[in-house]
């Protein structure tokens, strides 16, 4: 999982709904309708809601709104239905902003799921969507399971094993299902050991990153993160060595590739000329089990299945056993009743965003700063 | 992957058709329709035809054989579609080999895919079906992209991070895309960082297995892959230790769960009470690009991507770089012209079935005995 708990001493802690609201103001002033922006803003937000900083308000300034300012984000883009065949679209989003078109698309493979007990959406001209796991724990929170892949559009930055180059992207995706009464189970997850976003913000953080993240071209290990910027380390893939599995991590990735871009048609890193993320494709589905069987049947065996995990005896009795999405669920629980902690800088940062935009940025709530 | 390509120097070599004949008689004698025994013979004889030697006929008498004299499988039984929404299915197996009723899933689902862009098969009351990859592979040779994960029942082996007691089974699942004239892309592996066959095959061989694979109860490397069946030794998860991503091997293995046995309701290793692989459940997914977009262009640039790869600069010049699927395929190429090789011990266990069932096991090709 993308978790990163540790929360900055010096952080500040704002309200979600005033957070949210912030944001979605900024992406309204970028020209999104109300309606998407407060969609959009929930998206980004959701990672420092749930403790996934490194896909947070911190890519505001350093993906999203440069997506504007270059004209590579459409904010009045709707999203354009190719083909229909009922069960199965295929969709050109025309540029709009991912955090926002990810949502659209599950709703539409929710809305078709009802129908024919699955839904599939494969979306081209897809933009960056944060936390894919937000998009599908809506789905969970509907009763349904939700799987969401994205490639990186043409952006080449992991080897495929053996290579001397930089082919495909990290290639995130996320499968959540309903627990019951618990916290829906999510599985969020980038291919390589963990996502770039997590080696950006130990570099900003002035952290060493752990032996297994990164290596050089001589295959060394290395744990200064800011290597990785200046192409002197390689990110690994999942599974680590070769004996230990990293032919899984890169078949992994190729499963996005081929799932989220082939099927539609979107950029791919391999064939990519262009080696950036536009024309980034998703793969979207929705199940609804209660179209196959009985909905509460479906729902007490989940209860029981994640309960099962809860209740397993630990090794340490002070590390209870979790699933994942368990552990964000907890973080957000937290936030929303103490504020959503900031770290000093990016607090800055929004301020900054904030004057740009004429706007003001909700205050922090007392006692933490 | 699940690859083990290295050849016992004692091994023979059979005529592929004539050992897929040959499996196909013993599956007949106990009870299976002629040509669904076929069905299930090939995809037994996939694993040795292609290298994947722990998921081979070394299950014959392991795994099937056994299945049909503890009546935990059922060689008679039909399909049961119990729910029927067009592109999704809920479908009882009654017990049936698996090894032949993953085939006729992904071919239900295909013929939905066919009209709907998407098939999905839910099923329970599955057995093993051996190598995923073989049901998928035969996706994508029909120009589509399959998906097949399947559970382990109540099985119980591995332990969830943190937890003292074995809860979840290697839960594999893959996924096959067609790559124009190339061998499919096909990723094929267990959530654990080796399924549990290869550390069975590496105690038959008398061989240490590498770090990384197991760990005692303190969590110390194990290399004796004996110790794993004498409970001493525990099988990691795909990711290794914590700071490298175990947790993504856990929740792959949920995703499984979820996907294979929650959705149709099949037995789920957390909430068993029997605790052995019975009523299996399938997770199938097909989906027919064709009925997206123009299928020539699908194929066009699924060649283009999976040439990318095999075009790639590599590190070592005589180590080119591939793409999972391809050792496979290359592996079946060589062993459709010189005979599949069958170590001699796994050759003595066929003679012995052959005489069991009135049979005589193909003659091995001439000079590598």
């Amino acid at each position: 999982m993308t978790t990163t708990a540790t929360v900055d001493r010096t952080a500040v802690r704002l309200d979600y709904d005033e957070l949210a609201g912030f944001t979605a103001e900024v992406f309204t002033r970028r020209g999104l309708a109300p309606d998407r922006a407060e969609i959009a803003a929930r998206a980004l937000v959701h990672g420092d809601l749930t403790g996934v900083t490194s896909h947070g308000l911190a890519n505001l300034t350093r993906l999203y709104l440069p997506l504007f300012d270059d004209k590579r984000a459409d904010p009045a883009a709707d999203l354009e239905i190719v083909a229909d065949r009922g069960a199965a679209l295929l969709v050109d989003a025309h540029d709009a902003l991912g955090l926002w078109s990810a949502r659209a698309a599950m709703d539409l493979a929710l809305e078709r799921a009802g129908t024919h007990g699955v839904g599939m959406v494969s979306l081209f001209n897809g933009t960056h969507f944060g936390c894919a796991g937000h998009f599908t724990a809506h789905a969970a929170e509907q009763g349904a399971l939700g799987f969401l892949a994205g490639n990186c559009g043409g952006q080449r930055i992991i080897r495929p094993p053996g290579a001397a180059e930089a082919l495909l992207g990290t290639n995130p995706f996320s499968i959540a299902a309903p627990a019951g009464p618990y916290p829906p189970y999510v599985l969020d997850m980038s291919t390589t050991v963990v996502p770039t976003g997590r080696v950006r913000a130990a570099a900003r953080a002035g952290r060493s990153v752990p032996e297994g993240w990164l290596v050089d071209d001589a295959g060394r290990p290395v744990t200064d993160p800011t290597a990785f910027d200046r192409g002197e380390a390689h990110l690994q893939w999942l599974g680590g060595r070769p004996e230990t599995g990293s032919y899984k991590g890169y078949a992994l990735s190729l499963m996005v590739e081929a799932l989220a871009a082939l099927l539609p048609g979107a950029e791919m890193g391999p064939t990519s000329t262009k080696g950036r993320d536009d024309n980034i494709g998703f793969f979207v589905l929705a199940i609804a089990p209660g179209r196959l069987r009985d909905q509460g049947t479906f729902l007490q065996q989940s209860e029981e299945l994640f309960g099962a995990l809860l209740d397993a005896p630990a090794l340490d009795p002070d590390s209870p056993v979790r699933y994942p999405g368990w552990p964000e669920a907890q973080h957000a629980r937290a936030a929303r009743e103490h504020g959503v902690p900031l770290a000093a800088p990016l607090f800055a940062e929004l301020e900054a965003v904030a004057a740009q935009h004429s706007l003001t940025v909700p205050t922090p709530l007392g006692g933490t700063r």
